[in-house]
């Protein structure tokens, strides 16, 4: 299964870019690629889409972070980055800016498979709870708009709760809908219809 | 504020535990306590409750592992753990462990501080997390117990919805408790009542 991950390198140093592929290479890694040109990285991302992204600038300026921190907040995918050094403001917006392993001063081909790992088991986790959040959240939208619906149905129907919820669980089999989408339909016909 | 961090570092051995040390006070933190013995740690970290722990074990054996990942489950703080090796399944029960940053084979005095400083982002990213799904998922709960709720004085008083919750409301407010307190003594008063 790791074998088979394919990963990007983006390095401007050669040199660099050659550890972190040989450190990859040595743990078994053969699906890489390293881009040196930043130019183009994101259209790059999009038409390779890897598994894994890593990052090294070996002397980040403020410019170049937020360029690859504005990449990596829309990017859905374990991102590992290296730089030499970082002050805790970077540190904190490699964080939000979803950089799953961000590394200071820690370059060593030993250590690439390693963060690797790291990065893959920590964008697990955070995507994992980051799903049960959006879960949750769509759970009691979806639970008001069938109330909202069931009020609209009670009132302009005359029928009890349980008869307005019989009418829209009817509806959503008949029609083979999710419940919460009849429910909003009732509530925007009720807006557009004025009732 | 960074240099009113209490940091707690536990290494058995001590010359590591210095390289720690030194690390933290050459970066300006001043308050360090170091432990030497996993006896007893459970305990010192509940009574000193520091603000981040640093755990470094030189090479952790799957014992000692899995007795401080059960710690770190249980402490709700930034933990930052070195080890000089480590496996893809440590890493993966590292993270699931709820450690903040777990760096292998990279202690170094210079990369302490940043290290610390990635463990305490990670950690606060997380918990906001964590704390929005609990809010989701709590503010889910009281809607339908409140759904329940309505639903029973809609019956047993023959009220409209409308009325029902009108009733709950002005119950919690009389009261001075929240809605869904006053929603769940209805629920339970029901059933016991058998009403």
């Amino acid at each position: 299964m790791k074998a088979a991950l394919s990963i990007m390198i983006f390095d401007e140093n050669r040199i660099r870019a050659s550890i972190i592929e040989e450190g990859l290479r040595e743990a078994g890694h053969d699906q890489v690629v390293v881009l040196n040109d930043i130019v183009g990285l994101a259209r790059q991302i999009e038409v390779i889409s890897p598994d894994v992204i890593v990052i090294d600038i070996e002397t980040p300026n403020r410019d170049m972070l937020e360029h690859l921190f504005q990449l990596t907040r829309s990017v859905r995918k374990p991102i590992a980055m290296f730089v030499d050094r970082s002050d805790s403001s970077s540190i904190e917006a490699a964080v939000e800016a979803g950089v799953s392993a961000y590394v200071v001063d820690g370059l060593k081909k030993e250590r690439v498979k390693p963060i690797l790992d790291m990065a893959v088991s920590r964008f697990k986790a955070f995507s994992r709870l980051q799903q049960e959040l959006a879960d949750a959240k769509s759970a009691l939208e979806e639970r008001k708009i069938i109330e909202r619906a069931k009020g609209i149905l009670m009132k302009s129907r005359k029928l009890s709760e349980d008869e307005a919820y019989a009418l829209l669980r009817q509806t959503a089999m008949n029609e083979k809908k999710k419940l919460a989408d009849i429910a909003q339909s009732v509530v925007m016909a009720a807006a557009i219809l004025g009732s």
